[in-house]
């Protein structure tokens, strides 16, 4: 066969990647040879995000945020097909696709993999359908979940932080075992997105190590134990064993060959390599060259997430995650993140940006951003005498803590809003250089920073993280990291690479340090970081529990 | 003289009260009986504040304010002959005339009373001019007289508070000395403008009791001594005996007779009684018929002002200054202030209205105070879950610290402007409980507020206000509460009353009680308040010196 063939060539062969992202899904047609990315294609997902009512008009309680698996397919039967047409290039020059998921995203299934809620009977029923990433309402399953851990002391509530988030699989499934019973009963599998959809292209069900190590609580080989469970509810016992346990694939590895059906939607070669499941963020760290200890990715959009692997060991305080082979076989990777980012700056510019400034902006030819980025970048650090907490969507790393909020010190009555924007944008840095001080203190090294997301494109926020964290600072050279990622996993498994990191090597895009730290801003700089963790520590470890009195005020209030 | 009759039968017999503003002067005639106020009249100062450069174009260093004197003898000139037009009096039936004044506002002058700037030879002298009360760039004298009065342990130091200001009679003539010590020499008397405006109408110097306590350190009937003055500058040790000191004048008294100058300049009889001088805040004090101890007029405007006469003494910590009859004779009257409330409402508006929110208010008729106001007035309390200090433009009081700034503390990405404002308005109420809180910890009982000034009119604001303090909250009756004020002053100088009680009881308007606090929403505030002073404690009283160590940063940047 022509695959067969191909798969010891990398020139004139091309992969796949496909980016499901939380709106959208992105194909991406990729060279194995150098990475260069022929064509791309997105597709909306028809139902995006229900967060107010199903499909059929049933209403949601809120923080539910519920996702319609067919969406999924349908950016593999017009985003692919797409990509490829652009790219110009003949299907049978695809030698493999790769896929990269939300997560942690979950849907119930059954032993085939159908989705409950394709399931006539149950197209009413919220808990049939994907819970999206950001499904926010196994908060109280999330909570006895961490405490039950810390109760019993369980060795792996450490690797998470001493947190488990309610986003996670535990805290999801023990939300349906809770309030769906039946559904849960019916659940033969419950499963990642990201591994759900590798299963319909390839025909096998492979649970990938990223997630069932970040998000499914998989540490050294197990799962919590089967006592621990029956103590959170004596019908969550076997739900490892029943539902979960499964074996896992490592990043990179072949999941399946691309079926006759997935063939037909796509347009790929039947047989192609499907390549093992993967999570957005940790995708892109190869896509970004980061492949070796101490090159830690930022990926800086809305939030931030940081990934990073490492050839120690530790239990870095804060930190998201630390699985074994996480990001690449063979190292363990960390994943660190700050949830607010570019939430908080877009938050200022629709609260704070005032029609004086719009009027300027407009006349300039700038958006908001560019035009208080612009007038910030005029300023000397420390010149607008403010200091602020990055925390007005929480603290994920290193407080873990989501009912912290923002704080801004120092404004007199010539404050202006691009001292504000500074301000914040200056936050984020500080916060990102509490984690990676977080990470050196632990003696997991830190040596450079590659970022990736919408917000590398903003020079004077990369210049100000060049500058606060004294780290050289590199930017990936892709629009579409995640995809890229995919594609490249996607050609280690087809057999092109021997593993990721030649695959990163050939097909990786990254300039290096093309920020460098200004040893006198980042000077000033350290002057005002020190301010920021005199507050953050104030703020953040109880010295002050003010905006935890806060939030229960405001939710009496708001009864 | 028909002057000598009326005095003693107030019906159909009037009074003038001239405001003398920071930009203009303001003339009211006011009917003696009842405090009916005929007609008003303002005119604006032609050089307003000199903040940038002379008449002459002499430019000025930063933070320097003067005034022309010239201006102040125009309104007299102009809005008191329009005032009486408009009222449809005769002349012939008013009894009197008083005038307030800014203060600390302070002019050099020959022993005739001549200003030095009206000297050709000086004209291009800034030293020769009125140092506005806003005149700051006596800083450095300021903090030298403050220290040097704390090492000696001078007595008077605690009558202000613990601190001296820049803004005040000693500061000022210590920079003239120290800078033009030609213009010094020259200077026989150093003079309150709201001295000067009664001299050139009345024909006598009488140094009234209010500025002289507040701005001037009279106390116990004395000045600061010799000693410490020669300490201070050895030129500077005669300063009291030479160019200050002064019989004093009681507020209300009679300081002369109107001249056939002045009676040419205002159209008013020669001869009417001329009150000695009065400052804006304290005259307003009996217009808004505080003359009981524990009734605090609160002056609400860019700033507030607070003044309350007691019949007992302490030494509060953090107020402004405690004089023996310097808003009352009789009685010891106490001012405190916080330095930014209705600028600080304004900054927020500048800085974080945006442009969606000026459309709606368009939409809506509504300015963007009233706008934000009533999206503020929706909420209960606490809902927005924030707490703000209202140091954008310092403490005075209690903390007596202008390089404190603004703190928001609680903010999500869901926090609105309307959130921000009302916590900014909150923050206000705040800062006046803990002065009247200080007052109460000293032994001064407060009963009840009055509030004057243009930020009456927010009735929002003002419920806060009640609720915060939980006091009953009245409001004048008057647009123009020191006119009215300085008008009942010149009635009493003028006998139509025996004294300033007997004058507020006729003539005074203030409506007691407007608002009440509710206890719910009082029980409510405790909670935010016990957050506020938290954080008051916090970042004024030393534990984080973030807002100083932010400051020198700032200054050290804008180099």
């Amino acid at each position: 066969m022509n695959v067969e063939l191909e798969e010891a060539t990398p020139s004139h062969t091309y992969v796949i990647g496909v980016d499901f992202g939380t709106l959208s899904g992105r194909a991406v047609v990729v060279r194995v040879a150098d990475g260069t990315e022929l064509a791309a294609a997105e597709h909306p997902y028809r139902y995006a995000v229900l967060d107010r009512a199903l499909p059929d008009g049933t209403p949601l309680p809120p923080d539910w945020a519920l996702q319609v698996p067919a969406d999924y397919i349908e950016v593999l039967r017009s985003a692919v097909p797409e990509a490829l047409a652009r790219a110009g290039i003949r299907p049978d020059q695809v030698v493999g696709i790769g896929t990269d998921f939300t997560a942690c995203t979950m849907l119930p299934v059954l032993a085939d993999g159908t989705p409950l809620c394709e399931l006539p009977e149950y197209v009413s029923r919220p808990h049939a359908y994907v819970k999206l990433w950001r499904h926010h309402s196994a908060q109280a399953q999330a909570d006895r979940i961490t405490d039950l851990a810390g109760a019993r002391k369980e060795p792996w509530l450490a690797r998470y932080g001493g947190k488990i988030s309610s986003e996670w699989e535990f805290a999801k499934a023990l939300q349906l075992l809770e309030e769906d019973p039946e559904l849960y009963e019916l659940t033969d599998r419950w499963i990642e997105a990201a591994d759900w959809i590798v299963w319909r292209l390839g025909g096998a069900y492979v649970r990938n190590a990223c997630t069932a190590g970040y998000k499914g609580q998989y540490q050294d080989g197990g799962y919590p134990s089967r006592d621990y469970l029956a103590a959170l509810n004596p019908g969550f016992a076997d739900f490892v064993a029943d539902k979960l346990d499964h074996p896992i694939g490592q990043l990179g590895e072949l999941a399946g060959r691309l079926t006759a059906e997935a063939a037909a939607w796509t347009g790929l070669p039947e047989g192609i390599a499907v390549c093992v499941g993967n999570v957005d963020a940790h995708v892109t760290a190869p896509a970004a060259t980061a492949v070796e200890p101490g090159r830690m990715v930022a990926i800086m959009g809305t939030s931030t997430c940081h990934v990073m692997s490492s050839d120690r060991w530790a239990e870095v305080p804060g930190m998201c995650g630390v699985v074994d082979g996480g990001i690449l076989p063979g190292l363990w990777g960390y994943e660190a993140g700050q949830s607010g980012v570019g939430d908080i700056f877009g938050w200022f510019v629709r609260n704070g940006f005032p029609a004086s400034y719009a009027a300027d902006a407009a006349a300039l030819g700038r958006d908001a951003h560019e035009h208080l980025t612009a007038l910030a970048a005029e300023q000397r650090v420390g010149e607008h005498g403010l200091i602020a907490l990055d925390w007005q969507s929480g603290n994920r790393s290193v407080l873990v803590d989501h009912d912290l909020s923002g704080v801004v010190v120092g404004l007199t009555l010539s404050s202006r809003p691009e001292d504000v924007y500074r301000a914040l944008l200056e936050a984020t840095a500080f916060g990102t250089r509490t984690i990676i001080e977080a990470f050196e203190a632990s003696g997991v090294p830190v040596r450079e920073l590659i970022v990736a997301g919408g917000l590398m494109k903003n020079a004077l926020l990369m210049q100000i993280y060049a500058d606060v964290t004294r780290l050289p600072l590199g930017v990936i050279e892709s629009a579409q990291g995640p995809a890229l990622g995919a594609a490249m996993h996607a050609a280690v498994a087809a057999g092109a690479y021997p593993d990721i990191r030649a695959a990163a090597q050939a097909m990786g895009k990254a300039s290096p340090a093309v920020y460098r730290p200004d040893p006198e801003r980042a000077a000033a700089y350290d002057r005002l970081y020190a301010e920021y963790r005199l507050l953050h520590d104030y703020f953040g470890r109880g010295t002050n529990e003010v905006m935890h009195r806060l939030r229960r005020l405001r939710a009496q209030a708001s009864v």
